[in-house]
């Protein structure tokens, strides 16, 4: 029952319909409900809308309540509306009246979006650290098979050859690189919309920079307007960073179950990660790696679903903007699982050896030889010659065994301290230790 | 007619399918390719694949046709592939044989590569441009029209006072935070992919880090095989990016094709910016902002095609990425001239004044004083209980001529300043200078 | 614990990662299941693979478990792997041996397919019907306020008198044309796959036409790649239907929420099914058509989700298709709520009368003027004169209450029996008796 | 110079915006924008708005027209706004005052929807023929290569016995199953909006029904506001079954991509319809079927293109439709392409023989072998262990020469006749026999 309700009631057909699956989500936002609480009730302390008991008592009553949502103890009850109504009606039940004084200075929307922000920042960060004991094993397996020679193909052709260790050191950079990406949806992440009220602003003193600190916001929305508007566009945001990552581990899927494939043959797993059949017995499904082909592609249409749901849509809330949980939030539960099961089964990977000396693949060396002769000084418009009168005559017969490339991130120069400079240089923008620490103050007061 | 040529001719059908698109785009691409052309010659140089009178010849020819390019002299000739093979034939026929070294450690794949990079790395710098300039006259309109006040909208329903000043600047800020998103992309754009020739590297002993400096690259993709992987990346991360200030021209848009509706008559442009009806002497319609509307999803469209072309394949070139460029390219030009038309048409926007004194927008004002009857003291539930019952009497005459709101990023404290020293930073990032002097640097040798 | 079993167990996290949604799914799919086990049982007695008692038990045993799931008492027990599991388990532990004999001439391939197909024909008919309770209100909507006169726009911009006769028989007839799609999308699913096995066929004399009549299909996918190929396209299909009648609704969701701005003031709904602000109270959120606009933008997102999983992809069984599910099986729910939604919104919508009336609409009349006077004679060129004369003089004055429109399909002429006769006709494509005839024949046996 | 016009002219950069690519299109709508008319002007006679001797004047100067284009002699001249005002302008210049007379009751927006459906129910003629040509090289090859086995592969794993046979028979069945889809959008192009004027009808007695008939249309958009909104959607509807198609070409080509690479080796093309290298000499780059990938990627993004543009706005003509030719047109284009293309090469085909004899390929004779032991009455079970444990003994030792497989659309039982017949159907529900013949009655006035 709400204070001035008007005396009709939503139709059951109606709140059936309107409250979604937000309850299994509101769940998920509690934690960062309590934390933008704080940061709220201290601000209104400072700015005299709240006396110094009345502060005490609702910083108290809040971290209780954290500390209920860590233990699991917490349930948005039966007839509450969402987490927001379940955490005022727990102090109010609590503390009484002063409960209720959190409100002033905040609507429902500022409040959901900076739990949002919250949650999304603390996703980044358990995405990067997927990413990283990812990144870590590819760099090791990479330097593990860097004298495993492999084909390497241009149109899905042989072409020229290639190593284990080039084409694991290859995810590795290109997950170092995806982190860019991520950090700019960190940052948009990052920035305070506490204070926006619904998307204009208020009449109140209120001191946004004060609950920026303490919640560790990098920056704020300062337009409140802007922060209203960023509903959407953080989560398009973080939805193009988790696309990148899952284009970078949908590759790696892809070239997983071809190199599983018996006409390549290139690398195995474990009987009990794959599924077989006992009379084919050279059937090896690799169903972890075609899920994560299927799931990185779920997660690159994220960006377009909301696209759809924001596109031609004028300023100001819409209640459209809370289907946008449906997209991003097991989104991303699905690119963290997609980033662990790649590190789970590629810790048992098993490389087939001295593939490339088998005869079908001496062609792949003919760019080598002529290259080779070049370097020992024939033009090379008379090496290439030679070689290809060589092929046509059956005189062909390169050394199989190695390849000779030295330059930046070739074959026998696979750059791996380099490309861990540029995954450590992309971590290093992101500042988790900071806020972590913000955060422990705020559960200090 | 290529040297070893088989004696077979592709079949005219196959030609005319296969280049597609590709003669226009070339053109484009013409002076980053020949840069590329002289890094790699003085590259080949230092290695000793070139003699210094070599490189003296090659350098002179190659600065003559980039000369030509900048002059609108060069055009890739009938039956001449692409605008690798026509640079290629214009140094070979004016300098003979050592036309032809040029293409030593280089394929056609990392040379299109370098090509398209630096042409995005310049369409960053663009786009970049043509945002400062509107972000600049957003702050410039939104400070001239700090003191006009209108509706604010939630659920499209008339919400709480907002102000002319407040919607200018949220545009502005929300530019400002496009641009961590468009520096994401181009880091990734601003990465040297030579010298990973086919995708797996080569024997020769390249010196890719001389071409990465000489080429003013703030780094390289050192693996190979990650290099030829990013085409594709490159362009998905760039439309990302261009989705993102889309997105926000779009609301623009959409804002503005209502507020010029009848109903709302918010704002106006002079009558040969729009276009109308002499019997309807009411219609204005807003033709250009609809177009920067549509304009604005075609660009969000872009990344969807870039991933449908690139996911489920496997590792290393195919052709079919060549027609990235049929999304990227013409989604570069388009979204300049939104951004270009934005600023243009709002250099002539017309707001209409005191629209809040109108009595139908008298409700908008309760909050207000709600709070203001707080913070002189009555507990808020008083307040409100106070006028939801003067409401009811028909007693509420709230003063709708200015709102007091204090708070960082309100109506009446725009921090404008604050906005500006955002987009300063986000500026501060991208190093255009420093790449304009490597070129020029390159362009001396 | 199966046959042949290999001395391996998936490890539990592979197991986790692979089962994914599919249990709340399979329980959807479970009485079509036992349907296509059925029919495969009488024709295996038919070719000599059952014997007439085998046949009897296993008919039997299956139709007790159509009631069961019937009655709700269906479960997939902790450890089994499936829907088909667990009815073979079922069987076997009821029947004996007998039970495992139905998996003759069938692979998990086909039987999941056959499932999928009687589902989605099942799932067309409920929209089906949703959608002619959507229809019919809105053509006695458009009846009973085909005489409310209301102002139509283009550009968003005061055009021409329209009517809500018109405005509510314009989402009729859309809808009514909906239904071709939606019709393409059940002729692929009403295609039986039955007897292609693992997407093969196999070395079993199966009679595939006789399941086809079994189970009601319009005819069979004969070719057995082509049938299991089937799979994702049947789904992309009624993806496409689906994202047709959520265009339709779409623009009727986003009609009303801007006919219920103040602005405009056309529309509204009874207290109870908005919501509102009692110290706002001209505030009714449209929260019910804002989801509808939303839900029907995540329902037109599918068929990219759907093809994004199917792109690029070899013929023959992937993993990856059982991810379609996740996207499609709520989209079918979403979609009837969209449907029921509206229809139960819409009994309640309250028009508001005379709006033409009002002065500010005078210039919508202005072309009817002019094409009065033309067909009173005078040329269109001196009508159109006079009328822009009379205007600038402020001698325009039309007559604001009515328009004289008697064209087909005009306000005067909604020719609401042709479109009735069009949805009619629509409809009589469907066989949905003749299937339900089937399927009660079927559960005869 | 229009009559009337305001003393204000457009500013150029407004124009250069607006006009975009629409002079390239209109020129593709020249034919059916004079065939719109002439219908119009016969109707407009019966109505009484033109006397009979207009009439004559008019459909002659419409012919003369209409003959130049067919001839390549009509252009849009410079500073014309489009192809309706080039050819009001040629008749007037023609024929005098009488040419403006065709305007009325017609406003551009009807004109421009009847010139949109009669060219895409042309375009749709032109995709079905090119259809029923690949349609009809797929089941030669079919027939042709009904012997030549090769394996079948589930989770891109060896499986089963395959044959050439049926996997082009699998596309013929997949393409016949696609005019399904094809027929429902020809459906919505095929019916009339003239007389919609701007959305709203008119006042003129217009005579919809005569129209219709004239132009072959097998139906009407009766209501005027659903026929303004049909534009978009038929477009949109187009753009699926465009996509449905391009699904089938998208797998066809990647199965033809990853058949030619050389640890398949199934598939081959003459030199000179491939590229290649000469000292690679097993190199042979698929490069259009890589191109028929990407291309049917790029026809696959359109349905999501026009989605973003139509979404979320509201009931009425835009702006922003004009942008859906920029998706539509081309993409017509590229399907014809696409499809005429894949029966230029098919037609060119090599199949390699025997493949199924190697020893690498006994295992998928495995199943063969059980199902061979069950139809020779040993139970299931007993086979299955047998079978086993041959495999296991290394006694398994198959026939790999043929498979057994009788039953409807499996190897040994192509049902082309039966597909053929699919085809059949789907085709004879297009009337475009009925629909020239309607063309030329007009064109005989």
């Amino acid at each position: 029952m709400k204070l001035w309700q008007k005396n009709t009631s939503a139709k059951k057909e109606v709140e059936q319909f309107t409250i979604g699956r937000d309850p299994e989500f509101d769940i998920i936002l509690a934690p960062f409900d309590v934390l933008g609480s704080m940061a709220h009730a201290i601000m209104l302390k400072k700015i005299g809308l709240l006396t110094q008991g009345e502060r005490e008592l609702l910083l108290k009553g809040l971290k209780d309540i954290y500390f209920e949502i860590e233990k699991g103890q917490f349930t948005i009850e039966e007839g509450v509306e969402d987490v927001h109504s379940q955490v005022e009606f727990l102090l109010t039940q609590r503390l009484g009246e002063v409960g209720k004084k959190l409100h002033s200075g905040r609507s429902r929307n500022d409040q959901v979006l900076v739990d949002l922000k919250l949650f999304y920042r603390a996703a980044i960060r358990e995405i990067t650290e997927a990413s990283i004991e990812l990144f870590t094993l590819l760099t090791e397996l990479a330097d593990k098979h860097k004298a495993d020679l492999m084909p390497g193909y241009t149109h899905t052709q042989l072409a020229m050859p290639s190593s284990f260790g080039l084409w694991f050191a290859s995810f590795a950079e290109s997950l170092a690189e995806d982190m860019d990406l991520l950090y700019a949806a960190y940052k948009l992440s990052n920035k305070n919309p506490l204070g926006s009220a619904a998307g204009y602003g208020s009449s109140f003193p209120l001191n946004r920079t004060l609950t920026t600190q303490l919640l560790g916001f990098e920056d704020l929305h300062h337009n409140v307007i802007n922060a209203q508007n960023s509903r959407g566009k953080t989560e398009k945001n973080l939805a193009f960073a988790m696309a990148g990552i899952a284009g970078t581990l949908n590759k790696l899927a892809a070239d997983v179950c071809i190199f599983m494939n018996q006409h390549f043959g290139f690398i195995s797993f474990p009987d009990n990660l794959t599924t077989g059949s006992s009379i084919m017995p050279h059937k090896k499904n690799p169903d972890v790696f075609e899920l994560i082909r299927a799931k990185t592609n779920q997660i690159q249409a994220i960006p377009n679903q909301a696209t759809l749901l924001l596109t031609n849509m004028t300023t100001g809330y819409h209640r459209d903007l809370q289907l946008l949980k449906e997209s991003i939030f097991p989104g991303i539960d699905s690119l963290l699982d997609c980033l662990r099961m790649s590190t789970f089964m590629l810790k048992e990977i098993k490389i087939k050896e001295n593939i490339l000396k088998d005869d079908m693949y001496q062609y792949v060396f003919s760019v080598e030889v002529v290259n080779d002769l070049v370097l020992q000084g024939m033009p090379f418009r008379d090496a290439y010659k030679k070689v290809g009168l060589d092929i046509e005559a059956g005189n062909f017969q390169p050394d199989q065994s190695k390849v000779n490339h030295s330059h930046e991130g070739s074959i026998g120069n696979l750059c791996l301290e380099e490309i861990k400079g540029k995954m450590q240089v992309a971590l290093d923008q992101f500042d988790f230790n900071k806020v972590s620490k913000k955060i422990e103050g705020l559960l200090a007061h």
